[in-house]
């Protein structure tokens, strides 16, 4: 017996529920399928929304985004939270990136003369600014970079209240992978593993990593993302020496980042490694946050152990997300998202929400469609 | 509705297990009292069966009743396995302990010296050696001492085996704590947590770390045990380059064991921690075991990770187990097992089989009877 509904979306992930749940608002009946909705890249992410320190020379469209995203954040917050009841862990805490060395000082006041001149905000910080702000770090860091615009969401919590919200505006999830996409010269729905039809008008494909490898899609549709794997670690410290800042440093050359919780837990992040879909921890990844965590916080060597999870982020061949109407009628993408799911998926939201209510693309995703990978020839 | 047993033994880890396995074969009936059978030290424990590579000056004692009971390993072990239906990873490796450095292969070429002298199996090793046996331990170790004698045990499923082989026999398996044992002038039995009454014509105390805050034991019979947390790694690497050998070393003073079962999986131990009963994983601790173990393999690094699984092995004052009748009649103490409770499990069970059945104390246990700690006045 088909399911029909306004929108069917394939993926229940932060930004799967975040388009359901706007797209419910906005007054479509919506359908979400996903077998185990956050289980992917949304639950391994620390939640950082750092537009600033997460800056890489060459991207700045991306970064026009990710600013816009930000900005975004606490009116979305707001919203968020009063929609569904559940608090989402939003901490304005700012950013600190601390020096190791002193050419790691030197690159940070690269990045930051890089910042100023694209009119961000971003201190630099002695050794003993650094440590007045985080005593708890380790001595003798020669100083570093305070971003006082990057903050962090708790993504877990994040997406609970999305999908209490997204339910709440009378969504529907369905706890089962999708099999198949139907499409002719026209999006028709989804079939799912136990045979169900689901019918809509609209398909949204939000399926992270998963997204290219979704059956059915015409060949010159499929989006070309790639698994990245990440491992982040659950710490608990339950004494002071906590965090009051998102931190992050490299160290020895290899990034790491500390994000704090309100409740003492700490998130250390991340791992990035090409390994296809395996989503087995490695010890040796675990064994390097653990390190140059404890290098620039030593209290991590006293923490809790809670646990390693392991996602896999959807990554593209210029980094940037994929947003947009496909060429083929009523098939919007929203996948790709790589390294900025939890910061991007507010504006990502907005933006499928105006697709596919008004059939317009709003000004700031234009630079992200699909169509800008036209003619890339997909690895087999 | 109190219950009735010949003996009720309290602790169902792999000492009391045993205990109930050999005395159910012997003719009694018998009742364990245990709200997780397995969960303590036994499911933490590497299962090495190390007398030769565990010697510790100083502790001739406890050495002689370690080589009776690797000796004894074989034969229990057959009888196990016939009685059970249960493989229990019984592998007949040797141990190789791997010198980090110059000053530690020194002090592996003393310790074959003092072997030697107490007549014991050990061979040093060059480094060619070394490699020969291991080629994927990491280049450059200078050589090491091989104990052809000292073998490993998968203690899970040797647990797993023992419950089984118990319960065939007729044991009964309690699955709750024991509020209190009921003492007059004679061990009367216990009460379980919730209330029922187990009677038993005899008591055995094998409750681990927990022997010494058991409820009811009058004050001079309460055994001196402390925990002693331990943490393990378990990794899995499914490529050839796994070791066929228990390994071990001492890098950079910092002691760590390599495991390596049939199927793949690698245990990696171990902490030892002075920190009361508390069971939470340390980050440090894996740390530490990570960095160490890849200093040794470096295949480690590229394992999956598995779990980290924190025990509380029961320490005494002199490192050696307590097993032997106390000074009340009916009540035996089995505990105080600390580093070697898998090797000594059998001739342990052997020993409370014959104390209980016969009323005498077979020779090789009575250097290790409770009274050698009368008159300790213990920590409150």
């Amino acid at each position: 017996m088909p399911q029909t509904a306004d929108v069917v979306v394939i993926g229940g992930g932060v930004i799967g529920a975040a388009i359901a749940w706007r797209l419910a608002v906005g007054g479509a009946s919506v359908v979400v399928a996903d077998p185990a909705p956050g289980s992917g890249a949304t639950g391994t992410a620390a939640g950082m929304l750092a537009p600033v320190t997460e800056l890489h020379y060459g991207e700045e469209p991306l970064l026009r985004l990710n600013l816009a995203a930000a900005r975004r954040y606490p009116g979305f917050v707001a919203e968020l939270t009063e929609a569904s009841g559940v608090s989402v862990g939003y901490r304005r805490t700012g950013t600190l990136a601390a020096a190791w060395d002193g050419a790691d000082l030197a690159a940070l006041r690269d990045l930051h003369e890089f910042q100023r001149s694209l009119g961000l905000n971003g201190q630099m910080l002695s050794g003993a600014d650094l440590r007045g702000l985080e005593p708890s770090l380790a001595p003798g860091l020669p100083g570093g970079l305070y971003a006082g615009d990057d903050h962090a969401v708790d993504p877990r919590r994040l997406h609970a209240a999305l999908v209490t919200a997204a339910e709440r505006a009378g969504a529907r999830l369905e706890r089962q992978r999708v099999q198949r996409v139907e499409v002719d010269e026209h999006a028709r729905g989804v079939v799912l593993d136990d045979g169900t039809k689901l019918i809509g008008a609209c398909v949204v494909l939000a399926a992270g990593s998963w997204s290219g490898s979704t059956a059915g899609l015409p060949a010159g549709i499929v989006p070309p993302v790639r698994p990245v794997k990440g491992q982040t670690l659950r710490l608990r410290l339950d004494t002071s020496e906590r965090l009051t800042h998102v931190t992050r440093g490299t160290v020895r050359g290899s990034p790491v980042y500390l994000v704090p919780r309100e409740d003492g837990e700490l998130v250390v992040g991340a791992s990035a490694e090409e390994a296809g879909f395996d989503l087995r921890a490695r010890s040796g990844a675990i064994y390097e946050l653990l390190r140059d965590a404890q290098a620039l916080l030593p209290a991590v060597l006293e923490m809790e152990w809670v646990e390693v999870s392991t996602g896999l982020r959807p990554g593209t061949p210029d980094n940037a997300p994929i947003i947009g109407s496909a060429d083929v009628d009523g098939l919007v993408i929203a996948t790709g998202h790589f390294r900025n799911g939890i910061l991007l998926a507010p504006v990502t939201a907005d933006a499928v929400q105006q697709i596919v209510l008004t059939g317009s693309t709003p000004e700031d995703v234009r630079a992200f469609a699909p169509q800008r990978f036209a003619g890339l020839v997909r690895p087999t």
